[in-house]
């Protein structure tokens, strides 16, 4: 099968591999009918994820057919159609009955990190019976690759962990995918303003178009000013960072008001200073939060009922065969103008 | 009357002062009984809190009799026992309708800071209504001096902020009163470990007396392996910060486990690094507070229940004639052994 393959910081090739088999009881194989191109992956091939290893093949979303069971599988049969889930689960550790998957002890993200993902034709999928999902008939595919990882990791880690409230005041730094989700989903919760803050007039367009009240262009102290302005001076109850940097990180912490939380979505490479001389008596909140899936199957409620379109993320479409030119595109967004690429195995 | 009066960096005298008067109708006059020394206070004295100017009387911690209220107290007459708190709030405004009365915006930590303060034998106390708590009967008074600030501070912003539940394991770096105050409070919820990391002995020892089930001298690096080594690698689940500079806080960052929360309670002086670069994907947070005392009435009752007896924080008496002594006392914690002085005014 083709398959697209880390080979090191700054390689990656398209390589003919074997179909993957059934190893654990707990396996299901899914003939891939979608998958997508993740940030994340940019960074493994940058060399920030030191857990992946030279020879992987990447990706963590996608959705498919399952092919073959291994015998502890009880929830799915060869022929189900599923969404794939970018965490992996036992569903009976600690941790996971705790609902925190992301750290399950014999999972977590390893999908596309510490085993083959989905960019692939075909993928194995552990502790299948509560990592996969059912999709519902009549429910958009395209759409469904969205929940795989970016709309839970948007909603979770952003919306949830950032406490948006009705009628409150939010913030999310950075319109990229992950931001953008977090501007969908937050408006389950009616805030009475989502300020979005990015450096690209078409995202920030687009942000307008998913429904930001406000767009700010702008970084540090300007972004900081303009948004003091926008709040008449009081800051905002919750501050996605969607980004990952220390200045990012930096105008949350500026901008949050007394009582408010900064909600951490982005992947940090290195450490951020935090304000405490300052901050220590603003009653501030800070999380920071590996993408559980607990949602997941709310989410599907959410898109069946259609109360929410990720579809309208999906700005490119490629074949299996084209995998190379998809991620020239999607590394290239400013440019191409792309946010979320699906390519069809 | 006699007061203590700081007049800036490294100095303080006890002066002759005017009995204060009422000036709003909100205000109250309270003869001060009992009072103490708080660790800001020291912070003051060494010029650390701008918003406190040479001329103030210090204090935020006390008791006393009413013996004057304005037009607009309703809840209090003179003669009535009361327990001052060191948040004054006018319970009208946005933050104090969300119970953030540390951020009121008329009130808030002023008390001995922005405006007089209890280390002297009458104090003003604006918006009396809502920043005075009546005494119950029977209830042992140097005992309630404890929760002007130090048991709802422990309380609030390290048990609660912390969310300390049962079967869980707590690590409190710091053992001074604040750092105490959290532990004799952290035992309403059972957790079910409860470790001390101080570098004073008698402090630790202390900590024992008090129900900590672990102790650990050291700080940093071996601070670090011992919680490591006492929660198998684990790491904590509430890490609450009691002391405030970036060494301790650091520990915070080292031993908390996926999941788990830092309660921040140190005053901070300086900036500190926060480790996102690791800690993004672990879910944890992290929070700041000023105190809101809001739990004061709850604090009050689980006293008068005999639930907990903060007058064990108590190690010192002193007469109000004698307050330089106590502040030499206070400040020289390492060797006098003093936790909480109490000045009788």
């Amino acid at each position: 099968m083709k398959a697209l393959v880390y080979k090191g910081p700054g390689e990656k090739v398209v390589e003919d591999r074997p179909v993957p088999e059934v190893k654990d009881p707990g396996d299901a194989i899914v003939k891939i009918s979608k998958t997508t191109i993740c940030g994340t992956d940019l960074h493994i091939l940058k060399g920030d994820v030191a857990t992946c290893s030279p020879g992987r093949i990447l990706g963590h979303e996608g959705t498919g057919i399952v092919e073959k069971v291994g015998a502890g599988v009880s929830t799915f049969r060869p022929g189900d159609h599923v969404l794939i889930s970018c965490i992996s689960s036992c569903g009976r550790c600690e941790n996971c009955r705790k609902g925190m998957y992301s750290h399950c002890s014999t999972g977590g993200w390893i999908l596309g990190n510490q085993i083959d993902g989905t960019q692939a034709e075909h993928v194995r999928i552990p502790h299948a019976d509560t990592s996969l999902y059912r999709i519902p008939d009549g429910v958009d595919e395209e759409a469904l690759v969205m929940l795989s990882d970016i709309l839970p990791t948007g909603f979770e880690c952003g919306v949830l962990n950032g406490k948006v409230v009705p009628g409150s005041t939010v913030a999310i730094v950075g319109s990229g995918p992950i931001g953008l989700a977090a501007l969908l989903t937050a408006q389950f919760y009616s805030p009475a303003e989502i300020i979005m803050i990015d450096l690209d007039d078409n995202r920030l367009e687009a942000a307008k178009r998913f429904g930001a009240t406000k767009t700010v262009n702008g970084s540090g102290a300007k972004a900081v000013d303009a948004v003091m302005k926008l709040t008449g001076g009081r800051g905002v109850d919750t501050a996605i960072e969607a980004v990952g940097v220390p200045a990012t990180f930096q105008v949350c912490e500026d901008i949050i008001a007394p009582g408010g939380t900064i909600a951490n979505v982005g992947v940090h490479g290195v450490k951020v200073d935090l304000h405490l001389e300052r901050l220590w008596s603003q009653n501030i909140t800070i999380t920071t939060r590996l993408v559980d899936t607990v949602t997941t199957p709310m989410l599907l409620k959410t898109v069946a009922a259609k109360k929410i379109d990720p579809a309208k993320l999906i700005t490119h479409r490629f074949k299996i065969d084209q995998i190379l030119e998809a991620y020239d595109t999607f590394s290239r967004a400013s440019e191409t103008g792309a946010l979320k690429v699906i390519i069809e195995a």
